[in-house]
């Protein structure tokens, strides 16, 4: 297979690194300053086991792409932009080729399946970095990362098997699951301490606001008689992948951190915290903490905040504890 | 309360002059060619009642209004444009105060629900159009139309009794319905001919055709679990609005219709086969007639065809049936 990776951010760009290096023909899509910068200089691909460089063939959009019948598209870009990407792909020739949807939360595979047949779910859980507008960091170790693979919204095929095996031998390892959604509602529940992390700075996304958030989800998933199932430190496979250092580099915090650093005008907090929210208000019980949350990521974008510049106090207010 | 219209096109102009004619406070928000034909001369509304011009009060984003506990916000633009429309409300203010999802669907509830507490669904139906910028024609007579009206996912509120009064003495006879979601679903199994009468030409949206669209539909709905109920001809109320000569107008088709002639970019198809295609496979049963409905709709607007062009015989064989 030939595989579109649209987007080449940080999980993009070791997605990239991981297939190429396995010698699977990869094509990415990519944009702006940071296309300029992977077709200039190639992915500079950075990981406990040192530094490589890699020559990325890369198009601008779909409509650049003359798309074949083994394509498989990897869907990377933020949650937020993945109704605009479905589109383009569409008008671009897509239809019955396989769509994996390797974003947080749980909303994209909905919004894919409403244009295409064949979609997929991927947990990832792979922490990235990219500093340098040309360079992807891997920051586990002695695995990158490992994903989840299956259909949405269940079962598996042998497209999710060939995708596993394509990935592994790069350093991702790959899981075939038939309930990947379930695994995906387990990753989300971990997400939704990202907001705090990005408003008050490290070490707050596991903290007590971040055990309210989590607390507060489980109880809308059970209302809504939806599935999850732990990824988290208890999962074993959590071994494979420990936080590792990579020369030269100081690790930025998660995806939702990374937006806000870079300003980049909206952060996934509406399909994270903002998933639970909607469930709760879909079945008619209670989420105010989540909604907090939305609230507090929305102002922080709106008015152009940068990360950490929340004081832990008000973030304690505003889900009822007591300050720090 | 004040009437914040947000899209100001064939129905959101209708309801402009309704509220307008009753005495209620309205502020439209419209844009480009629009926008500036209604600013410069006032709404040219047309009904079988004769021809009268308004003098709305316009902005052209949620950006340029300063919100107030006491409005409420009617969403008219397109399903495409709801999650725009949503940030941009939400970035210029707006929170607590009620949002009716005013358009065809049953998709922009739940995109609303993600990011705002107060969500409401109305039932339109009104069909109308407009030819020239600066008008609005109200296609029916007694009255304009009838509105189902109630919050989302279910029940109604003091909100919903109010808008309900402020739309009746105007011409559009509003009704709360606390399942008013069970209406739209409804309404949504009648909006599956709009396509076929978009490609193929009027007397499409009732044909042989667009009855395999609903029949296939509603067995998806039920294996989905949802309850619909029949807002068609056979609904009593019907009998409140028949079609009527409106001076010098030609009725002009549904929306799916009009955005096709107006070359609009994208058509509402994605929302409403659209719908039944998500849930067949969310669910697991068979769509393919809807499915080729969204297909058949995608090629129109990315070749940029005028509504009409597609010739009966092919859209039949899309579907199964022998040629007409």
């Amino acid at each position: 297979m030939r595989y579109i990776l649209y987007g080449v951010g940080a999980v993009g760009g070791v997605v990239a690194a991981a297939l190429t290096e396995a010698g699977h023909e990869v094509l990415g899509i990519a944009r702006g300053a940071r296309l300029e910068a992977l077709q200039a200089n190639g992915l500079a691909f950075r990981s406990a086991n040192g530094s490589r460089r890699y020559r990325l063939d890369l198009r601008e959009a779909p409509s650049e792409i003359e798309f074949r019948p083994d394509d498989a598209i990897l869907l990377l870009v933020k949650s937020q932009h993945t109704a605009d990407a479905l589109a383009a792909l569409r008008d671009a020739g897509v239809d019955e080729q396989p769509i994996y949807c390797c974003q947080n939360g749980i909303a994209n595979e909905r919004t894919a399946l409403r244009l295409f047949p064949n979609v997929h779910g991927v947990t990832v859980m792979l922490p990235a970095q990219f500093d340098a507008l040309d360079e992807a960091v891997a920051c586990c170790a002695p695995e990158f990362g490992v994903f989840d693979i299956g259909r949405a919204p269940s079962g598996a095929d042998d497209d999710d098997r060939a995708l596993a095996e394509a990935l592994t031998p790069g350093g991702i390892r790959g899981y075939v699951d038939p309930a990947v959604m379930v695994s995906k509602y387990g990753k989300l529940i971990l997400n939704l301490g990202n907001v705090v992390e990005a408003a008050v700075g490290r070490g707050a996304k596991t903290g007590p606001v971040a055990e309210i958030l989590r607390e507060e989800a489980k109880q809308v998933l059970a209302a809504a008689g939806i599935a999850w199932r732990d990824v988290g430190q208890d999962d074993p496979r959590r071994d494979l992948m420990r936080p590792a250092e990579v020369e030269g580099v100081t690790r930025s915090g998660t995806s939702s951190t990374q937006s806000l650093a870079r300003g980049a005008g909206s952060i996934e907090t509406d399909y994270l915290n903002g998933e639970i929210v909607l469930l709760a208000r879909l079945h008619g019980v209670p989420a105010p903490a989540n909604e907090a949350m939305c609230r507090l990521a929305a102002r922080l974008v709106r008015k152009g905040s940068g990360p950490g510049g929340v004081r832990a106090a008000e973030v304690h207010a505003m889900v009822g504890l007591p300050p720090p």
